[in-house]
């Protein structure tokens, strides 16, 4: 596999957006575990706080606005219901940054999760059409909340991802992963093919049903 | 991980509709190394039985029609625009079998392969429409036709998601999975979850392109 790594992403500030939710918080405590400048952002800048401090390592919270101008690398983790309403209202503030979409658009019903149906295509796609002053790039689909947030992990075991438009930023966005202990990015095509990755989730649901696990995926032969 | 493969499918024989194709000639040669009966059938008996010639290792090649009936198992590995019609005419020939679809519906142009809509919502869909007399899986979509017809290889390195809505197809499916060498079968989920599997072959492609591999997936944690 290609050496993307040697970008230097260390000296990064990395905003989450949705950070108070649950993968939000796992990669803000991640990314900052591992040294990276972490911001996370909500709607409510006391609950982002509150959240930044219970995290520690010295993560910081701030309203969502606050948070993208903040940040040179946003990560988008906002609930999918919520996707079009926060990317909308920060066009502006993160304009010229790269964006990183792991937003999985699912439904639930008694017979598990199911991908739902996304008018521009994916999640990824939205973000992309809805931003387009931005580098919009999309990972961290799969990585599970539970593992990331459990002190007593202390190296996940998944590749992530990784998919966009143009190489520096995928190439940056894999640096990133890679700042995980145990992740590796690995690019996975262009946007157009984001709709399977972020549905893929459904999938990896019912395996964790089926299997009591928290399931996470490697490619192999690379 | 579940031990499914106490399942005994030694006995069974299995078909290969589209056995002459890549896929179709890769799965018969590996099934038929691990010991299984194995069927290919083709449009033309007679380019299956010189296909089924070739492989060798045991495997007979018969008309689509005769493949199907004389199988207990019957893998689907005709190309994407073949499927509806080859499935439509062998509706009475694979009742009361359990099919097992590893086609993905992909389009192809200059910036590579992408997902094309299918107004079933998937290939295993649209094969479980077509044919509502038979039990209607789907494995085997991501594993390199390349790898499997390589000789050399002596061991895929692979997991095989199989989806399915029932227990016992899918039990049985797995069991298959496992006798070739190096592969995993996985439940992943219902039909309602097959799109974003087929279309995951896409990004594989992309993995593929960028790193010179032949990309597979295992799942993790289990």
């Amino acid at each position: 596999m290609n050496d993307t790594n040697a970008t230097d992403v260390s000296a990064l500030v990395v905003g989450v957006l949705g950070g108070t939710g649950e993968q939000g918080r796992g990669l803000a405590y991640r990314l900052a575990l591992a040294g990276q400048q972490v911001v996370i952002g909500s709607r409510d800048a006391a609950r982002a706080a509150q959240a930044a401090a219970e995290i520690g390592h010295g993560v910081r919270g701030l309203d969502n606005a606050a948070c993208a101008l903040a940040s040179d690398v946003v990560i988008v983790a906002v609930p999918w219901d919520g996707h079009s309403a926060t990317l909308t209202a920060l066009r502006e503030q993160l304009a010229g940054k790269i964006v990183v979409d792991c937003v999985n658009p699912l439904g639930f019903d008694k017979q598990g999760a199911y991908a739902l149906e996304v008018a521009e295509g994916s999640a990824a796609q939205q973000a992309a059409v809805l931003l387009p002053d931005s580098t919009v790039t999309a990972a961290f689909h799969h990585v599970s909340a539970v593992l990331l947030l459990d002190p007593e992990v202390s190296s996940l075991d998944t590749d992530i991802l990784v998919l966009g438009e143009d190489r520096d930023a995928t190439d940056l966005v894999q640096a990133l992963v890679a700042r995980i202990e145990g992740l590796r990015g690995v690019f996975a095509g262009r946007l157009r093919n984001a709709h399977q990755v972020e549905a893929l989730t459904a999938n990896l649901i019912s395996v964790n049903r089926r299997y009591k696990a928290h399931a996470g995926i490697r490619i192999t032969d690379i």
